[in-house]
């Protein structure tokens, strides 16, 4: 078979770490980057983007959501988490099965791919239908099944089972875009058990580990009664905690577990919509930062955001932070851009291919087109028109492991209107069901 | 002359108190409102929109702007409000024209179109020159000179007429939709006789005042110390306070001014992204709303925001008050919607006219395209998906006093890339001139 070959012409390159290249060319030949200069001749690609006007950068991270959970998009809102959970989200869930997780998760794809992430990290139910729909769209995925059991040591076999059939079923698989994590759902959630044998697990095979970890003050509180010890502390105490774990949340955290955090260099994926929304609380992530602790960032589900628009919530991290620390220097625009490439690579332990535009990397990248009212002028200052002023909808072209997913705002994967229409639907049937 | 006549066909219709009427029909002639029904025929109308699958809702109203200052987004980022305005932003302004003002203008009221506001209220220099703009735009607005004396007698007299002049001048231009309003710029760069003397012409002309007040910490101390009164205090004590005055920011108040901005009926414009931004504070709206008090949104310039996307700010109005009350049914999406529409049109004295979609009231309209990634499920809940998953990019059509603005995202009135050349070259020009 013949390489795939693209050319990206004139392409502003924005690297994290505003790392601005001048406008450059970029050769991508089959899943890499395989050269960028300063003019590559155009008989070296079968396909040429014209990419005069566009900033290019590498494709955005979102290091957590639950994909599917788009199709609880406005199901409920301004409520309190547990009524949220309790009384809407959860009878719904009750409802769900293989079919309905993956046509969320196609609508999901569509609005991740239309706002420029390339990789997601996800954490649900049915989680092969959601492989499923990850290699229908040509995006990238860090999957792990949401282990509950509560402690009730059946239920945590199955857990753990289902946990391990994913790895075996989808890791690797759809030309290597899909990862399998375990998703121990929380401290609260699965038992002390169920964590010391995620450990166990991980230890022996190298799987990642995804976790909700003190996202409301309820949850410290409720840990703190049970183990003595705050959640950070508790999960450093059975050994859970280590450079392999990613921790969504983490809004309410004592020096301390700042401490452990950075020590055992735990990853954060910082969720501040969905923090906002739901009134769980601000995380201190300047002061993560100073600690040189690695924050990615995350939409959470679109049910509690109501979007999976990194790029706004990007903006609303970094804004977040100039008020609650009322300095506004503070989560700079670079340190933003940063936040939602590179972090989030190496939070899901993929650093090595992804999370910057470099010769040697997987051609994730998006093009943002600067010709639109809210870009101009283009400032000299690339990362912050991208983080200040666009949104999602300035996304021009997205392309995965050197597959276009998106070309001129149109996809190419996916059939959008044929989604909608049965997502629509499955909400319909959903919502009728309960 | 024949009739204007506009029909749109099959909107779902959300008003402000999120009353959704179904889907109707709504006849617009000449610059009004004049018929909504479930069925209206089409040869009524020489022209017909589709509206299948889009949600009609009044115009957006953004309350406070310095529309001009468009030019200066991402000029200057990150940094405290002092340095921004000193070395940054200040030394800019020092050399700005009438031309570049218009320019500036014309930039910024694409982005106003693009996103669905329809009326917005201004503050700055050369604003006749920013009446030009809004008479070929289409747009709706309220103009205001930023009068600043520092206690200077000529000063102030000057700026006085100059605000005059601009009243004469611009006043009811533009077929009626241009008002003026009086723009002392703040309790401390424009001095007791410049506010008293406001006050006294504001009574005898009818004309509103918009002022910038309690927008940092500062500000506060500076008043505290030179007056011995806390801004509104001070404000009232000198008589200016009353209902046809706009208050900007109003971040920082005390449960004493509260009471005086609630007993006077002050409108306030809630600015949360440029507050965020420069960390000014966060402003007590929800304890505003408790009160009865009449709220609006608005931008601030683009040099801190860094755009005029009023559904991203009602959005963040939202979410921002909900994680500093800690309360997650503070400032509903209702809420959210009656800020961005009906309390804008108090704000400005223009409820008669705008704010609702009402027969007998103009014709401001937007429309916003459901069918998109991430509108998609249609919540019956309108206001939620609006407010918490769109942005300005999910508004399709924009009708401003019975003229099309925008349809299917093309502009009618301005032409966006010569206004994007002419303000990429304005910028160079006054980065120069530094
Ligand atoms: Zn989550
Ligand atoms: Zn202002």
């Amino acid at each position: 078979m013949a390489d795939n070959t693209i050319l990206i012409k004139n392409a502003l390159i924005l690297n994290p770490e505003n790392n601005i290249e001048g406008k450059k060319d970029l050769l991508i030949k089959n899943d890499l980057i395989d050269e960028i200069a300063d003019e590559i001749p155009e008989d070296k690609a079968d396909k040429i983007i014209d990419a005069t006007d566009k900033i290019l950068l590498p494709g955005l991270v979102n290091t957590h959501t639950h994909l599917s959970m788009t199709l609880f998009r406005g199901l409920a809102d301004d409520l309190a988490l547990d009524e949220w959970l309790n009384e809407n989200i959860w009878p719904v869930e009750a409802n769900l099965n293989g079919y309905y997780c993956y046509i969320g998760a196609l609508l999901g794809a569509v609005e991740l791919i239309k706002s420029g992430t390339t990789t997601f990290s996800d954490m649900y139910f049915y989680m092969e239908d959601v492989a499923k729909a990850v290699d229908e769209s040509g995006l990238r995925a860090v999957l792990s099944y949401g282990m509950i059991d509560f402690g009730d040591e059946e239920k945590r076999k199955a857990e753990i089972e289902e946990n391990m059939n994913l790895f075996k079923n989808c890791n690797d698989t759809a030309d290597g875009r899909i990862k399998v994590f375990f998703g121990p759902h929380s401290p609260y959630t699965a038992s002390e058990e169920l964590l010391k044998e995620v450990r166990r697990l991980a230890d022996e095979t190298g799987i990642g580990i995804h976790i909700h970890v003190s996202e409301t003050q309820k949850e410290i509180d409720d840990v703190s009664a049970e183990k003595g010890l705050r959640p950070f502390e508790y999960l450093d105490s059975i050994g859970l905690l280590g450079p392999d774990v990613v921790c969504a949340h983490s809004v309410w955290l004592s020096d301390r577990e700042i401490e452990i955090i950075k020590e055992k260099d735990v990853k954060i994926s910082h969720n501040p919509c969905s923090n906002m929304k739901l009134a769980s609380g601000i995380a201190p992530v300047s002061k993560l930062l100073e600690n040189d602790i690695c924050v990615a960032i995350g939409t959470d589900g679109a049910s509690s955001n109501n979007n999976l628009d990194l790029i706004e919530e990007l903006k609303t991290a970094s804004l977040l932070q100039k008020v609650a620390t009322l300095d506004p220097k503070v989560l700079t625009s670079d340190e933003a851009v940063a936040m939602g490439t590179i972090n989030g690579a190496r939070a899901l332990g993929l650093d090595d291919e992804i999370g910057t535009v470099e010769v040697g990397k997987k051609a994730d990248l998006i093009l943002i087109d600067t010709n639109c009212a809210n870009m101009v002028p283009d400032s000299s200052n690339l990362s912050s028109n991208i983080i200040y002023a666009a949104n999602g909808s300035n996304v021009d072209t997205t392309i995965c492991n050197g597959q276009i997913l998106m070309e001129n705002k149109e996809l190419t994967t996916l059939d959008e209107q044929e989604i909608y229409q049965k997502a629509r639907e499955a909400i319909d049937q959903l919502k009728k069901a309960i």
